[in-house]
């Protein structure tokens, strides 16, 4: 399972359909929240994304995208919540995250992991890796990529049954990769049964940035591309001074990386509405598959084979 | 117009349905917040309530009582408010506001006005005053209890007319109160032809509590007493211990108080679907008019004559 369910979907403001960023990735048993606005954990709870949260990785610190934090935390503590949890954010996590988590609190009942990282980290999960990659904004900030580990190739059964395989733990020894002897001396090599390693899932997700060369790299290849598009073609002038994208400027990011995807969030409240201006901008430099989020949506990211 | 609109009635933890503290009081042209918990902007919106408050009165500074002032007054200052918020809060209030509220902020576009009170204080606001009340939590705490100035007693047009005073401006001083001289030398008093002043409305809150006199005082004759009710009968004990209210607590305060009307709220999540047990179990010791609020639930308060 891979699974991304849309929490807040606007910018800077809140609406009464939108609320402030915040996105849940459940992969496999792992929950992550990519960002944490206010009101986070009332939208976990009514989109039943889970409380269950193994990590949080913020993309900047500016209030719509972490404040959520505070008092979600406080509610896991409520809960008696004993696993530690992991923080990840770029260079003044640490700053920001003792001040404001922290401030006024009693002991939280599990431990509470703050890790500054840099683009290039690899931070290591259970069968995946996310990767912070640079992004630009007025302040500190990254946006994430979800890479999950390869899977096995397939394994042809009929081959080994004609290669005299005899069933059992030489399977597995060959599905892992490794070479066998067979009874009768034969050798045989992984690749005679089993094909290539099949890549896993990637996501990749922005957070508040203009359109850039590191988004499209990190990118590259991507499932789906979760791309902040603040404005319109009409607040064009208005995204450059506040370092924010275009709608039609994700497209294109969208398609110098070649994704599978791409999906618009993080719309300024005029576009509340009007989300269908920016789909249709978007569309105009990205011909694939496109899709506007709103609060709730969930977007099931299927294997590639 | 004296309107509350609850915006959050569910204690510590938010629900789907109820959200944490906050409550606005719309008196005439000016909005107050009472309490502002994590996503209470959002309320606003949603219920309609308006943006333009004048005031924060907090009861005390646990965090689902004030996070969501953090953000709320970053919106303020992103619509570019520049009429000064002033914020009331018991002991504290001060070192938690300035910690929190302007961590990380840039400027705000507009002044925030701090301001530590104690029981008995009365702050003058346009045509009503707000008294901080002692109330009995396990952080320095108060309720706030909303006084409207009184207002002119009825004016008896017959009368005047029988005493001969002549229509036009003395007809405004009686109203006022003062004494007049007709025209031919005779004196008329303001009592002649004008009843009592009337009282005003008179509303108290008490924030988080175990019942007590200081609520019981504080909310004598109110036409509404809005009081917690983390808890039911069978956590009688939990709410000792946590030093919150039962519903039948604060159904005798209510009945102590001679209140006209009681309003329970902040309830703890496990009663959020079982509200009406909370009701009933304060219907035992309190006669009069009850409710149990809700989100988005509109009391307007009617003047008393």
């Amino acid at each position: 399972m891979l699974r991304l369910t849309f929490l807040g979907t606007s910018a800077a403001q809140p609406t009464i359909r939108r609320n402030l960023s915040g996105l849940a990735v459940r992969r496999e048993r792992e929950l992550f929240l990519v960002d944490c606005g206010e009101g986070t954990q009332r939208q976990l709870i009514t989109f039943g994304a889970g409380f269950d949260v193994a990590a949080i990785f913020f993309t900047h610190f500016h209030a719509d995208h972490y404040l959520g934090a505070i008092g979600f935390l406080r509610t896991l503590s409520m809960q008696g919540r004993t696993a530690p949890l992991d923080v990840y954010g770029p260079r003044g996590a640490r700053r920001v995250l003792e001040t404001m988590l922290f401030a006024g609190a009693e002991r939280f009942s599990f431990d509470v992991r703050i890790h500054e990282v840099k683009p290039g980290d690899r931070i290591r999960r259970d069968g995946c890796t996310l990767v912070p990659f640079e992004t630009d904004h007025r302040v500190p900030s990254c946006g994430w990529t979800l890479e999950e580990d390869s899977r096995p190739g397939k394994f042809h059964l009929e081959k080994a049954v004609a290669l005299g395989v005899p069933k059992g733990p030489l399977y597995g020894a060959l599905q892992r990769g490794e070479p066998v002897t067979l009874p009768d001396g034969r050798a045989v090599r992984p690749e005679d049964v089993v094909d290539a390693p099949r890549r896993g899932r990637k996501v990749s997700i922005t957070g508040d940035t203009r359109p850039c060369a590191g988004t499209a790299i990190a990118a590259r290849g991507a499932d789906v591309l979760v791309h902040e598009a603040t404005f319109g073609d009409d607040e064009a002038a208005r995204a450059v001074e506040t370092q924010h994208s275009t709608a039609r400027e994700a497209g294109r990011i969208a398609r110098e990386a070649g994704v599978g995807r791409l999906v618009l969030t993080h719309l300024s409240t005029r576009y509340d509405h009007a989300w269908q201006t920016l789909a249709d901008q978007a569309r105009e430099e990205w011909p694939g598959a496109l899709d506007v989020a709103s609060d709730g949506w969930v977007l099931e990211v299927p294997l590639p084979e």
